[in-house]
C-alpha cells in the first residue's frame, strides 16, 4: 500500500503526492492508499478523484500509532558538503528520531542551511519507512539560541575522543528518557561553546573511539540511543 | 598528522598519497606523516623525497593496533542505486568493521559491482577516522557461494519486519563474538534464499520497528554490534 503524507485536516493529496499517485503510480478511483498527517494517524483510504493537482480520498479507517516512550534530539552544524547533513537527516528519519535542530557554530564553515529541501527528504524518508511521525525540524540557529531551546532531560554533547571526554554515551544515557545530543561542525566546536553546553547541563561524551564525520556522529548518536530503548 | 595507507613493506608513498601529500598538502623533506599499513601498524615517518609521484618517507617508530576482540561481518546485496552502498562502506569503515561482503541476490537488480572504487572509498574512510585496519572487502558473489565462505560464529539474516522476524538482533546477538549479518537487496531476499541461510545457521532478525532501506540495515547492523561491545 502506498503511503503519502497529508499534515491538514483536507480530503486530497498535496499537490507532490498528487502527481506522484496519479500520474507516477498511475492510480484511480476506488485504489486504496495510505495517507499519514506525521502526527501518528494513519488513515486506509480509497481515491475518489484522480486528479493530478489536487487527488481526492475518502478515508475509510484511522489507525492512531502512539508515540514513543522516549524521545531523541539531534542538534547538528550543517556540514560544508550539504549531502552529508541530508544523508543524516534521511537516515535518522528512517531508524527513528523526535527532533532535529541545527546550529551554527563558532567553527561551522556553513553558514546557511535551507530547511524546505531537509523537510522534503524528511517526509520521504518517513513514508519510505512507513512511519506516521514527521520529525520535528528546526531552522539553524546560533549555538548560544539553541542552548536557549533545551528542555530536554539527559543532555550530551559528543566531543572528539582526543579530547577529555572518555565516557560513552551508551554508557551513561538510560532508557526511557528525552534525550539531547549537540554535534559539532568539522572543525569541531570551540572551547566557549563547550563550556557554555556544559553550564547548561550537558555531559561530554564519546560515540566510540574512532574520529568520525560530523554527518556519522550524528546518526551513530541516534541509533545508539535507539538500540538503548529496543 | 596527516595518515597516509601503503599496504606494502616499501619507504615510499602510492601515487595517490604522494600526489596529496606533495602537491595538495604541499608536504617537503623533514616534514612528519604517519603511515599505516592496514593491517594494524602505524608508523610515525618523516619524508625524504618530496616527489608527487613516489614520495620517500623513513620510519621513526611503529606503534601496532591489537585487532578488536570481536569482528563484524557485514554481507550486503549493492543496491541499484551504487551511491547507497558507497556511503553505507564510507560509514561502516568510520564506525568499525572488519569485513564486507557483496552479493547478488535473486531479487537483485545490480547485477555488476566495480570493488575498485569501493575499495578507495573504504581507504579513505580508514585514514580519515584515523584507524589502522582495513576492512577486508570481497568481491560480489552469487548468495549461494557467499554462504559457502561463511565460517563466523553468530550468523544472522535481517528480514524485514512483517515477515516472520519478531526478534531484534540486540536481543540475540552477544558480546566479544565474530558476528555475520546478512543484509538483502531492495526486493528483499527469496524464500529459498531464506531457507538456504537458516539451514546454514543463520537466525532471522529484525533491525527495529521501521522499514529500512538496503543500507541503512547494514549500517545499523554493523552499529547495533559495535554497541554491543562499548
Amino acid at each position: 500500500m502506498h503511503l503519502f503524507y497529508q499534515p491538514d485536516q483536507v480530503s486530497f493529496l498535496t499537490e507532490d503526492d498528487s502527481r506522484h499517485a496519479v500520474k507516477t503510480l498511475r492510480l484511480g478511483v476506488g485504489d486504496g492508499i495510505a495517507v499519514t498527517d506525521g502526527h501518528g494517524n494513519r488513515h486506509s483510504a480509497v481515491i475518489t478523484q484522480a486528479d493530478s493537482r489536487r487527488c481526492g480520498f475518502r478515508i475509510i479507517e484511522t489507525q492512531t500509532t502512539p508515540s514513543r516512550p522516549f524521545s531523541i534530539r539531534i542538534c547538528v552544524a550543517p556540514t560544508k558538503n550539504i549531502d552529508r547533513i541530508e544523508w543524516f537527516v534521511e537516515k535518522a528519519v528512517e531508524i527513528g528520531i523526535e527532533r532535529i535542530s541545527f546550529f551554527f557554530g563558532q567553527h561551522s564553515e556553513r553558514r546557511v542551511l535551507k530547511l524546505e529541501r531537509i523537510e522534503k527528504i524528511a517526509i520521504a524518508a518517513m513514508k519510505q519507512s512507513l512511519q506516521s511521525y514527521l520529525p520535528q525540524l528546526d531552522e539553524a540557529v546560533s549555538f548560544s539560541d539553541l542552548l536557549e531551546t533545551v528542555n530536554d532531560e539527559q543532555r550530551f554533547i559528543a566531543h572528539l575522543p582526543d579530547n577529555s571526554a572518555p565516557t560513552n554515551l551508551a554508557k551513561i544515557a538510560t532508557a526511557q528518557r528525552r534525550y539531547v545530543v549537540l554535534i559539532g561542525p568539522e572543525g569541531d566546536f570551540s572551547e566557549k561553546e563547550i563550556q557554555q553546553a556544559v553550564a547548561a547541563g550537558f555531559q561530554m561524551v564519546t560515540l566510540g573511539p574512532n574520529r568520525l564525520r560530523t554527518e556519522t556522529a550524528a546518526l551513530t548518536a541516534c541509533q545508539l540511543l535507539n538500540f538503548l530503548n529496543v
